[in-house]
């Protein structure tokens, strides 16, 4: 603490990401990194850069970037927001779309980034219980709000809503933003994204980190009606001009425009889930039914923290989040097929 | 205007940076980019990227980057904050560090940001008029404040302040944070971090847009006793875990660390910097002492609006600011050896 930090700043909260080991050697199943590489002509792009390029300012509007992840989704650029990573557009997102007089809603058992934009600007919030099996059920969300955030699929459970609810979902609350959190759509869902023509309310946002298997070059995007993109557009030019570097910017479009890539690498990781599921309910586990780069599972024997703490000790690192509901679960990354065999390995080795 | 945006956003003004041409040639002297290339290994450093390092998120504290400049500046890395350019720092300043009951204050000509920030997190400020002669008099900021900021040398007029008017400004003010936003440093002042050991409510904020050639690679830092620094990162970790992606921290580590490079580069700037005063010293223009890598030039017979219109329907582009008392003047930055030339060439014409 220091007389010198503003108010808020004492009363913050910080989120706690998940351990990203400097030195040791470890199998790394706790951030839902990509097993699979990301497409070579990102490798490529960013092998081009040239001293000229580095001496200037990127496009602070990130314009070729939007062009074709318009193009993708069928939109226009300017329906399209990019950022330094999806926290950072969901940061501008609570800010300027979300800081409202009535509290927003998101349901328990979520992102835990959540309730820390919302302390950072202020906003109240109120969370909705899941059901008893993890499920959100819209219903839940008709009630007078300042704005919803939900992921889908829901982390860290991998639940997934239909875009049938996702609809009734916005029908719902046609005066409040819905901020759809997509980080782990392309992994078993059906993108929102297909809705924004309709719902001038909804705003749906997609992190390359997962997916496309970027998640060091921190590159975000928001897709939603024009109104709703130029909100976040003012808030971002009164905050950092330019927040994507030359090089993301280039290698972004790079990971875009390789559709084939992209589609072989969620197809692998999807393949790699199937067998972990089966593998996982083979020693007893029960997993929730995932549609998301992990699994979440928990064993009706044995007490997630003392599984989590064993697996550390042998160098295997899931997360475990100590926290009512939940604490009887691990979150498990979807890693390479060796990785998730030696996982097995490891639990076979702990049950036995 | 749109009914789901927040009230702040509906009440910001966003900074507007100087124009990025996307297609046209132009001779860009409008954005003090740096002329030099960056350091050869900065380009190294990125051509060694792999997909393995791009699929792991980044270090999200940039462990590596901050015992760089750490070992550089003689402090440790509790001590330095690295952020998505100096704008993402100075940002996070104004909300961690600058966010008190009382006004800030900065001068009244001075970088157009620091309003737009203070708009966005709701800081009342106070503009301190420079002098007749556009200087900064520190003994005009002995009045009660929430905080001062103010860069050292001044943009856009270039002037510098010396280390002994920063000390005094510093011990006037023992209460409050004085954040010295030195972006332009390296091109003839003396750094205010020298006195970081004495006083504990200094920050002074870098960037390596400038002196590094590095604009395009959006990495800036804030160097301060531990107390300032663990309130940036209170705020930080409140917003994006993970603000600067892995090109940008190797790239950022082998600048940092070609310090030979770093001076010439810097020495080049100086030179040209010289040469372009003169030579509009011969035509006429009256230039505030820089010590910067710009010139703030007037012309006692022309209009400079006129003149930056004129230039601008050749292709050469200069920053021209239509506010009260800057709007004779011309913010030229420094070009290569060529493009200041060219610029000479076609004032010559113009004025002829």
């Amino acid at each position: 603490m220091s007389r010198f930090w503003s108010a808020v700043t004492h009363k913050l909260t910080p989120y706690v990401p998940g351990e990203q080991p400097r030195h040791k050697r470890l199998i790394k199943l706790n951030t839902n990194e990509s097993p699979v590489e990301p497409s070579p002509r990102v490798l490529e792009a960013i092998a081009a850069t040239s001293g000229d390029m580095l001496r200037r300012y990127p496009d602070p509007e990130s314009v070729a970037l939007r062009e074709s992840l318009a193009r993708r989704f069928g939109l226009a650029p300017s329906q399209v927001f990019v950022g330094n990573g999806s926290d950072e557009v969901l940061a501008h997102a609570f800010l300027g779309l979300l800081q409202h007089p009535k509290p927003i809603l998101f349901p328990d058992i979520t992102y835990s980034f959540y309730p820390v934009w919302a302390g950072l600007y202020g906003i109240e919030f109120e969370r909705v219980p899941l059901d008893e099996d993890f499920r959100v059920d819209v219903a839940d969300y008709q009630r007078p709000n300042g704005g919803i955030i939900l992921p889908n699929p829901n982390a860290p459970t991998g639940v997934l809503l239909s875009l049938a609810e996702i609809r009734q979902l916005l029908e719902a609350n046609r005066d409040s933003v819905v901020v759809v959190d997509e980080a782990y759509i392309d992994f078993g869902g059906e993108s929102a994204a297909a809705l924004i023509p309709e719902f001038d309310n909804l705003l749906v946002v997609h992190t390359l980190s997962k997916s496309r298997a970027l998640a060091g070059l921190r590159v975000g995007y928001a897709l939603g009606q024009d109104e709703l993109i130029e909100g976040l557009s003012r808030v971002k030019n009164c905050f950092n001009s330019y927040p994507l570097d030359v090089v993301a910017q280039r290698a972004a479009v790079a990971s875009i425009e390789d559709e084939a890539w992209f589609q072989a690498g969620c197809q692998a990781v999807v393949d790699n889930r199937e067998w972990l599921q089966q593998a996982l309910a083979g020693l007893g586990f029960r997993c929730l039914p995932s549609a998301a780069n992990f699994v979440f599972a928990s064993h009706p024997e044995r007490n997630a923290a003392d599984l989590f703490q064993a697996l550390r000790e042998q160098g295997i690192v899931v997360r475990y989040f100590d926290k009512p509901r939940i604490n009887q679960y691990l979150r498990i990354s979807i890693g390479s097929r060796e990785d998730c065999e030696a996982l097995i390995e490891a639990l076979q080795a702990l049950l036995a």
